[in-house]
């Protein structure tokens, strides 16, 4: 490329002020977020001439009752993207800069965080089932690496604001890979054992995100409990 | 939770400028709102080689005659949403700070906001049911009580502009719990006199709002009338 | 209403920063619009074994050409919304002040522009019918009256910039009133003629608009064809 | 038009601030996007009494299987409207100056980027056929030279920042012009040796891009490229 032409370039792909990006974003989260919802139909009862009110009642209760996985996926998706972009709100609030590279990396991940209502379909439909679990966790797993490679790329281009020392890029980072690892080893989980059991598996994410919470490197706590287990492997 | 870890959850989770928080639960108000009329489906009417124009026109009042309780059930919901949306940009708009609760208040929030277009279905088709009842004035009094808790805590956290002060927080605290005391009450009036007085009985929402919008503890005239009543009561 | 609750009132109801009532506006008119092409449905053609890819084709080009009412409707009502969309933003740019009237008229407006995918299939689906001309004009007219009320609620109440001087102020009343009286006078014309000549009769609204825009009653011009007019009345 | 209206005008369509423009804008990008995915359905798997979880997993790995040209429509569109929107976020953030001409080549250009679910949809039912091709290719093609327009008539206009002069101006052109040419030229290429070709030649916009990125007409490099050319041409 020329001189010229990558002088273009910086003008067009760089840049301080985020804004637009962010409310981009906020757009794509809420609306992939909303549409959720959308995919849970009222279920259809029928209404003959002897049917009373109650006999009405007691139905729809049954049919509501089994739309329950649906409103359990929606549930669970719905707490996805809220964390995620929980997480993007507060990456973004720390970051003072960006380029072309940014602006990709984001559209990835709002590709994955648009998509998620198609996997959530597919749980809520087949529950149990590998394929419904692998695209389920490889989605949830996709947006949480795209988010840290977010974070990496500011970090190391050195975009972040210079409230985020070494310790707060690791700390972050420690808690954005903890969900891939849970949802990436669910898979062989649900080889192995069934796909009901990857759904349990997602539930150590909880404990995980408070063990990674707490842990801190650079303590003498932490260090201490390094050095036994240390001792003890040795 | 390490003093370093907690250093940087300071950073992360706590902030003066609420205005992605303000633009991204707009957006889901805004798509909430605006996916309330997908529900209403475009009637068909059978167009025969015999049907004039004036007979096609009659099917077709009589079919969007049909289509009333959707309307119905379509203006009552986007009035709930869009009083909640004002309400929510006038508690935002005197809120100077907030921190990771907030956040996770207001996507519960969110939460409930997006699933109306559910419950709304649910009235539409089943208007006098008891389950519809539940789910709507359940959906209703969620939303309430969490616009509730939002206030209730950036009252006590602080976080609120200096010009609110305990009779503004009351006022507006009174104003907030009677949408969910109506509703509420409305279940068990549903079970005791059937559905349809449920949704009779949400009307007494307007005559109460009202008389709360007058009420005020520190005038003279409510004092008397306090007064007045706890001598009656005596 | 006592004084406090007064006063409380006026902390809460009264803004000068419309930033979030433009944006929160922005979003349903921007769902609106997009929602309406998800109306149109891709047609099905039948792939026997048999079928050549000519056949299909042919048959495609066909069953896309029973589409053009439908993309006609969705042109009309983006095209619509968006002169609407326009509108709004001009207003607003010029207003400075708002009240809790302007929020609920606001939403009235919204209300009517989130309702526009309605009206819009039921056109694109019985487009001569007078159901379907009656809903369109009705909620076309009911936009522009509400524009014409915002408009007319803020010049009152002050709450302009004061750029927008009385002439100023008339010529956008003009502007704003003639889409409501093409519309609403279709009606008569619809029930006289038939459904057709309504449709018809709304493309008046592109001289009317040339006209309204070239009318002047400070300008010398319009005086003295006013005044010819007088005369020839006379 | 009179003095007075022409004044009026003024005040009313020209504009420093963009930020709304901006904002309706990303919301239309946003939604078109993430509707998208609610074109693909979940696939409806028979569950008889006697189907093991292993069958109901085979029957669902086939069954998604054919959706694959679904999630490629789904990944192609999303990359379109996602670069668009990049392309459409750096132009305005170099526009300091705005009329009523942006206002309506913006909505012409919204009017398409809301209209991409359809050719989507159309391409993923009718991949090879002729329409599909056509339809998808007239779409994004017009989204180019809407973006081109704008481009071309800020510039005239003189509402870009200072930064941006011929060179930069006649950079980005050379860059939009590249879609719509082989957009365009796939609908010939189509018809010559078949609609399956023309999505082939869609490819030729990756290579094309890298080469218009490279070429410089002020360069020596590029001059002497051009003066080769010129003398084998001779």
């Amino acid at each position: 490329m020329s001189e010229n032409n990558k002088r273009y370039d910086r003008v067009l792909r760089y840049g301080s002020n985020s804004d637009r990006l962010q409310f981009f974003s906020d757009a794509v989260f809420a609306i992939a977020m909303t549409l959720l919802v959308i995919e849970i139909t009222v279920p259809t009862v029928e209404n003959g001439p002897k049917t009373t009110q109650a006999m009405l009642d007691g139905e729809l209760w049954v049919a509501l009752g089994h739309l329950v996985p649906q409103f359990f996926a929606y549930a669970i998706s719905f707490t996805v993207i809220g964390i995620n972009w929980a997480g993007h709100h507060r990456k973004f609030a720390l970051t003072r800069k960006f380029d072309g590279n940014v602006v990709s990396l984001n559209l990835l991940l709002l590709f994955f965080i648009a998509f998620v209502p198609f996997p959530t379909s597919l749980l809520s439909e087949y529950g149990g089932s590998m394929p419904a679990v692998i695209f389920y966790a490889g989605t949830v797993s996709a947006i949480s690496l795209l988010q840290f490679a977010l974070w990496a790329y500011a970090y190391r281009g050195g975009y972040l604001d210079e409230k985020v020392d070494q310790g707060m890029y690791r700390y972050v980072r420690r808690n954005l890979l903890t969900v891939p690892l849970i949802f990436l080893l669910s898979i062989p989980v649900g080889f192995l054992f069934g796909g009901a059991w990857a759904l349990y598996f997602w539930i150590l994410n909880w404990p995980l995100s408070i063990i990674v919470g707490r842990y801190d490197p650079g303590s003498k706590a932490s260090k201490a409990s390094k050095a036994s287990k240390a001792s003890k492997a040795a």
